[in-house]
């Protein structure tokens, strides 16, 4: 297996935030749109479920046709996906194969608690736009939290041995414990509320008095209550399944 | 013909400038990878063209299935695109019907320059994020560029006599000259500069002395040498069809 360093994929994971922070920001300028996530609210013809489904299920079928899922850090949301028409890229393992997939978990969340979060009420017939912006959140919240995998490498690489123990002794809390490091998360949490402000603040020259496209704080609670567990969630999956054969 | 607002148009031509700097953010984050822009560099089977037009393709042809390239602000770049799976919304034409579009001179501007400008020299085989991104990139742009369609139109109800009257004797320039209004266009550089600084500055809660992810100065121009001239020349070429049958 290839050497991981934590510092790297610390940079990928700090440049990945603006691209969740801009998707949610996107989605959040049309409402709720909530027909979009009814199964048979807005009908599409040989497709069984909502259209902000089909439109994910449509725009996973180009990916994976360009290969995007055979990359060890893209998990798709949707099944019965075409088959790449590149050729393979041979790349050395960088983790240990798993099938650790949280796509259905993160995606309920995703309907059910971050839109009526971050989306004012209502319907403003703006569905093909915001199922677009859908696939563009899920697609970076996915990414982020399957990192976990990367990460939790990483750290196993770094602490064999008191992972080797804990994971032996079948101790999933421990390992939680242990990966959790809350100087990092606090300034984590930080940055994120920082860019959160400064990305969703309406700008205007002759105004500087505007508001928010989304409350840094509500950025800052989606990692802190969510995305940090969901990846921790990943690491403590990934490294109970770490020593098997 | 319903009545436009300018107003209105101006403030979804603001809101459309987070999508377009947000966008072009997250395409600066991989380098140029310029093999995805030549004619097969990347070869895909039974497509005739450079890997990014073919993403391109394949996404505007879920997006015409859905219906998007009925909406009259929306203008694809690809050809041969499937019909719409979705019933046609019937809405009342708030513009002139018009086969104005100016996508291959945005393409070939968007390749040529564009890149360039905001991307860092060379490859580092994103190629599949990098032409991701370049679709959003594209469909951002010919939107804001062909809303002057809009602003076109709102213009002459506000000043019906004077752009008339211009249009019959076959003025071109007079016709750019009246609907240029140097005040705002200040103001909307203005703005867009302070977006760009806030949207694209590193960010880093115990380093105040971060760079750019793409200088504001260059965000700027592009919108003073560019993406204004291209919507008023949308502008211009609505209007000197706006009286023909």
């Amino acid at each position: 297996m290839a050497t991981l360093h934590l510092e790297d994929l610390r940079c990928s994971l700090i440049r990945q935030e603006e691209t969740i922070i801009f998707s949610l920001i996107e989605r959040a300028q049309f409402k709720q749109n909530l027909i979009i996530y009814e199964d048979g609210g807005i009908p599409v013809e040989e497709f069984d479920g909502c259209f902000s489904d089909y439109l994910l299920w449509a725009t996973e079928g180009i990916h994976a046709r360009v290969r995007r899922y055979t990359s060890p850090d893209e998990h798709p949301f949707s099944s019965n996906l075409p088959e790449p028409i590149l050729p393979p890229i041979k790349s050395p393992n960088s983790i240990k194969p798993t099938e650790i997939n949280l796509n259905v978990e993160i995606q309920c969340y995703y309907k059910d608690n971050l839109i009526p979060e971050i989306c004012a009420e209502g319907d403003d017939q703006n569905y093909g736009s915001s199922a677009t912006c859908d696939v563009a959140c899920l697609q970076a919240l996915s990414k982020r939290i399957h990192f976990g995998k990367f990460v939790a490498e990483a750290k196993f690489q770094r602490d064999t041995d008191t992972f080797g123990t804990l994971v032996k002794s079948n101790d999933r809390n421990g390992v939680i414990d242990r990966l959790t490091d809350k100087e990092i998360e606090e300034k984590l949490l930080r940055r994120v509320e920082l860019k959160a402000a400064a990305y969703g603040r309406d700008i205007d020259p002759v105004n500087d008095d505007c508001g928010y496209k989304i409350q840094p704080e509500t950025i800052k609670h989606i990692y802190q209550d969510w995305i940090i567990p969901m990846t921790k969630k990943v690491e403590a999956q990934y490294l109970m399944g770490r020593l098997d054969d």
